[in-house]
């Protein structure tokens, strides 16, 4: 099963209706092709007082892009089930002076199986999600965002 | 030197100026003792798809605080220097149901001293800032965040 266009459709909308913030942010979803997932944001609605990204405009994003690859994985494998952050380490490598792509990139199957194995059994899981920033064909921003699973 | 409510009210009116998605986070300065800076957010700018608070919101208003309890404990050393975040660990321990408050803490004495000497020797230093967000009397949210000063 691989993620759709209306998949992806379907995420923006409910990103924009659900997070307030989303809509501030003007976050886009890019693409996804179930190995990784694109959200845009342009500078102007998420800058600093130096003219640069703001870094919680840059978190926030890169957050939202994580929890939106295991919204769509999840969906995929007809799991109903919250996500929600439970913890990250974030750095802040280069300034980010223009509009910014963050990049979710999927945990190796082995890890998704463990998940879906673990959420069956006892209804909760944790995972891991790297996401990157990139900007002008580099990173600017890594994260390690730990997110908790729990079937509706 | 202390803290006086202009500086208070000059840090608040900076922030809604210069950080567009702090207006749109509706974020406000409630007081500051050169020992700690407190914001507040209302529930409502910064709510999820769950109705609590999105991650990112908690973790935007927490890292403003401890760049705005640096801003301070700077202009009352009448250092004028640039404080970037470059990097985070953030945890969330409770979901937030409710408006929330950041308090950022003041490093010791001797951490403060070090980062103005540093500052004057080499123009950059590095310090770190705990930040917790409280709601209805407990720790919701823990940051341990590492900003870098960099003289003008």
């Amino acid at each position: 099963m691989t993620t759709t266009a209306a998949d992806t459709r379907a995420l923006q909308a409910r990103l924009l209706e659900e997070i307030p913030l989303a809509r501030h942010m003007e976050i886009r979803v890019l693409c996804s092709d179930r190995r990784s997932l694109l959200l845009s944001a342009p500078l102007a609605a998420n800058s600093n007082h130096k003219g640069t990204a703001f870094g919680g405009s840059l978190y926030s994003v890169a957050v939202l892009a994580g929890w939106g690859l295991l919204t769509l994985e999840l969906e995929a494998r007809g799991i109903d089930a919250q996500i929600v952050i439970q913890e990250c380490q974030v750095d802040y490598l280069l300034p980010v002076s223009g509009d910014f792509t963050a990049r979710a990139t999927a945990p190796d199957a082995a890890v998704l199986e463990r998940c879906a194995r673990t959420l069956a059994r006892y209804g909760r899981a944790r995972i891991d999600v790297a996401v990157a920033i990139e900007h002008a064909g580099s990173e600017a921003v890594r994260l390690r965002a730990t997110y908790v699973v729990v079937r509706s």
